[in-house]
């Protein structure tokens, strides 16, 4: 068969073939937002087959499976790495249209090579063995893979409470070409739901900060000695997963006997719950200014909603969906008040369901302060979104409503070592539309705006903006300031 | 002029050109849900004129017409049929853009031949005459048009206290080439904000099951009685129309009581409705996971928003649109609460509202359990969105979030006996995806992997999901298990 | 370089080019809705620079140049003209793929003539110069620039308890080419949010209307009276920008309790504001309805979210987004308690949130009454939908549920004297939506049904919709009834 993905894939005009080879392709990678796992990178994990690297964390293939009819034990189960390799060979073919279907080809193709088949059953024994004898070697490990990737910067997620071990490893190897970053993601901090496990987490940060929490005040003190450790090792950038902004009015007393209450276990009231976590995640934006962090907010996702296996499997194994809550005046609340005493960090908003993606994208305008350009940012498409059709509509919905030229960009907000392919979609499309609209004439060809607008989103604008002081060597040289 | 509807039409491509000729053209219809009326097919009505057929129940006409300006008189008054027609008439060409100048155009085509001329005005005595000729024919029969539009299957929707005579009559007609099954629409055993009318109903129920209905468990019981009849009838699936999901915490002892309230015709407050209609919805599931069923949600419409025309025509009769409300939530709980006991049925979620879309595209993949593949199923777009735009919009998300592959297709949801033009519709459009996909080059032209996906989602899926036991015969050979 | 917005721009097809040159360009404009000052008209005010008329007023630019990173002091603060001109044209770049880009360029081609170059800091200079120096002529002018654009009717939008001074002596200036007539917007009569403003605004209309306020009766009185003189002076519309409708239920003597609290400065109750509000738009519509007048409604805008900013500038400075309320429900409360009794009046929708467009061009429907071709209309895109992406998504769900063939077309809603580009860009995309549609073979190439529908949508709908009573010579002559 002909090259399904060859180098001009979505690449449908010579202008966004020139800006592609001639621009993004060759720039390299500022992973500002990931869940890679820190311990290893710091070790350089040696990938026993291509299921481990591929399968056992890939809650989008677990999903494709299920929903193709594969059952369990071929995908959590204890199926052998090849069965359950062959049960995803089988599952491919079905999701054409689905970006796993692209994900899946674009990762053969690099850093595999393999570009001249598809899988499917039929090809699967040889893809596997192939796949597998080159994850034997040293290009293959968790750093060689970065290395390949031309990956600058890792930001793992990380709880306040976690050693950052394996970061200050990885910080001491020399030969290490990719920088690892804690990013500072306190959703423990608000999980109230739970008052024995959220105890248990408070216990184990009064261990780990050496602070006694016995008040509202003791516990941010707590998170502020965190919050300095992790800022030592380099993190620049919180990061909240939430399914709606907390953003109600509460009074420092109010707050102060709730924390009371749930640090001795007892039962919250809704309004104390919704007091509390107003407060909290007030005081973390407050943390991240003063240290001049970026801050993000994952928001939207209706999480665990299969109660049969979330008992079974834990979180993050393929049960999550689209939210619909109510966004705007939340948001715009939160971000105000943090505005008025301006003390509002840098902060991107990133948005699960797409029907509200002009929403955020007019949002994020209303707290521009003209002192940084781009400063409130609407993130890219996330998730289920992460898709053509997802960050197609993220970047007209932002275009539109404000300014594309100054967005910072694509991360790949993932668990595998293999998804570093996304940027590699991202930037093709971000160039392909920049030339279809020139064929449409909707935008001039003034290719030196292009090709710098091209540059700054796929790294400038992120390098300046979270300030992780990479070398000047390190990086091609600077766009526009 | 120029043909308008050619055999080309929506066909971009060749790729499409050889998928719809060579594969989607010639494939038989299962009209798993619409809105038939049994006694036309079984009695095998011969029409009137075309008014009778084309503008009698249609409401979508109807609301094109008073946008129109055309006054009630021509549309549900006493006017002749050929002064209706020639309202009708005169507002086609008003429709350009809209669904119904491709319907109308398309179903003159087929079946009635007529394709080189327009409907307006001018064309509309000798269009209507012509039809009406036709329509005396056997061909243009309700049975006639069903076999031109080679429909193997036809499932009504039906009340449970429907006597089902029609069907059983029709089952008996064995020159009748297309099969009518009864399903399941229980929406009023929900419908307790009119209790006068409620227990009416269940005083109906009553009767036709011959179970006295005196508790919860009684109700229950006699459900249980006509449900096993429909099923007898070869019904093999149940509907829902809901505004939203009722799924609701409930005690048993308060929905007894509840329903105790309800049968003595007294008054119940909010949550006692809330918590009953939810019992009742779950209980009715628990029926159709029991029997195999597929049951079938209709999510999202607000109904009767015209006081003043509701009091003067009734339901159904053009006044109803898009609603607003919360679904995420309750729609994970409703099908969590049964997947908990794992009874959760095969499951069709039907979307009215198209900022949804990609919600639900997502949900159902929280429940499919890699036992039956595309259990859960996002159905086809319905109603408003049955047009174009809207297909392609839930063909999209439903690729971008789940298994384009494993989908069961179109339904008509009409009632008319001409609207299987919309399966000749979808399947162009499915087509015509395809090939403009292959044309960008995001998806490979693996042929043969393309047939089978268009053979499977025009009709294999559906067949294989719904169970009805076609003879071997009655369809084409089988695809890919 | 090649001129980027040349006669073509946006018009993809032959036919659209023929349906735009041989129709669309020509046509007057009735601007039914906007924000102009009516002083500027009447008093026929001379621009000193494009600063002023470009920047001072546009807070459209404003984000864009906050997002930039452009200091306040160059945006609403002392910098000079000059200055402030400067900091938008090195803006102006950045703003690619947002519809700033393709309204500077639009504006800059007409009036000013100048299409050879695109604005950024090494042009601004000279643009600016050669802008000034035409500014000062009559042709620049407000009402020079409103006849090159050929405007017939400017409605301007104003306070019941605005004197309307401006209105009558325009109106008595016989060489005026463009009407000037004003819209009712009583927003401040639903302001209770803020009972001494209130009672300030209700103490001016006792002074205008001359009818002493003690009662809500009193009140009706005052503004009947007011809507007299506003009749009087030409108007013919009302406008109201809410969040969501108010349409509670409410008895008479809680309305009038309501009122007579609101009017002694105590506080209301949740409830009790609700209620005066939704009677106050009902009686207000009633109004609207005796006399014949379109009543259109805004809604959907989250405003004033950044309070630092509200109390540094005040509103409409650039703060406001989109909002998430829910409006099916209340919106079809609100014109079905008007339809009941008859008194529903010509009604124009307008929608921000574009995930309600489908609700809202459904909801129109469900209120034709037969008797006025597109009484009820679903509105332009507005504000942040007021672009590319947002108008031909309108165009398309208008079109899809709905009558674009009846749609009132183009308003410019903007507070400066050269977005009447903006009608130009409207009736470009419009003639190219049709000419793709025939390319694509989706509408059949009828070209006198087609030039009618152009000319209807862009002037002989509203001039028929709003009847201002043109002279008959002042029109082209009247298209299809």
């Amino acid at each position: 068969m002909a090259v399904f993905i060859d180098e001009n894939f979505l690449l449908e005009s010579t202008v966004a073939r020139d800006l592609y080879h001639g621009i993004a392709k060759a720039l390299p990678i500022i992973d500002y937002h990931c869940h890679l796992p820190p311990e290893a990178i710091a070790e350089n994990h040696q990938f026993r087959t291509l299921t481990e690297i591929w399968l056992n964390d890939d809650h989008y293939k677990w999903r494709a499976m299920r929903a193709n009819g594969v059952s369990e034990r071929y995908i959590t189960g204890d199926a052998s790495d090849w069965e359950k390799f062959e049960a995803w060979a089988r599952t491919v073919p079905y999701t054409l249209r689905n970006p796993l279907y692209h994900w899946t080809h674009l990762e053969l193709g690099r850093p595999f090579g393999i570009r001249d088949r598809l899988l499917d059953t039929e090809s699967a024994p040889e893809i596997y063995e192939l796949c597998n004898r080159l994850l034997a070697t040293p290009e293959f490990s968790a750093q060689g893979l970065l290395e390949q990737f031309n990956v600058l910067v890792v930001c793992s997620t990380d709880d306040p409470t976690d050693s950052l071990e394996a970061h200050q490893r990885h910080a001491r190897n020399s030969r290490a070409k990719t920088r690892l970053y804690p990013t500072w993601r306190p959703d423990r901090a608000l999980a109230l739901e739970d008052l024995a496990a959220y105890n248990d987490w408070l216990d184990g940060l009064e261990a780990r900060s050496g602070v006694a929490i016995a008040s509202f005040g003791s516990f941010l003190e707590a998170m502020r000695a965190r919050h300095a450790f992790f800022h030592e090792l380099g993190c620049r950038a919180s990061d909240h997963g939430l399914e709606t902004p907390y953003a109600e009015s509460y009074r420092p007393s109010e707050v102060e006997r709730a924390f009371d209450k749930a640090r001795s276990r007892k039962e919250l009231l809704g309004q104390e719950i919704a007091a509390l976590r107003s407060a909290i995640l007030h005081e973390l934006a407050l943390l991240d200014h003063e240290r001049g962090w970026v801050q993000q907010f994952h928001l939207g996702a209706l999480r665990n909603t299969n109660t049969r296996m979330f008992e079974r499997l834990g979180p993050n194994t393929g049960f999550d969906s689209i939210g619909d809550w109510e966004v705007a005046r939340p948001l715009a609340r939160f971000l105000d008040r943090l505005d008025r005493s301006e003390q509002l960090p840098r902060t991107i908003l990133y948005n699960l369901n797409p029907r509200d993606n002009e929403l955020f994208a007019t949002m994020v305008g209303n707290f521009q302060d003209g002192a940084i350009p781009g400063k409130i940012q609407y993130g890219s498409s996330w998730w289920f979104l992460d898709q053509l059709d997802g960050m197609e509509k993220q970047l007209n919905a932002l275009s539109n409503m404000g300014l594309l030229s100054r967005f910072v960009g694509m991360l790949t907000d993932s668990r595998s070592f293999l998804s570093y392919s996304r940027h590699d979609y991202f930037r093709r499309l971000l160039c392909n539309l920049l030339g279809n609209d020139i064929k449409r004439g909707l935008i001039p060809d003034q290719r030196e705006m292009l090709q710098q607008m091209v540059a700054d989103i796929c790294f400038h604008n992120a390098n300046r903006y979270f300030r992780f002081g990479l070398p000047a060597g390190a990086a091609p040289s600077a766009g526009a300031a």
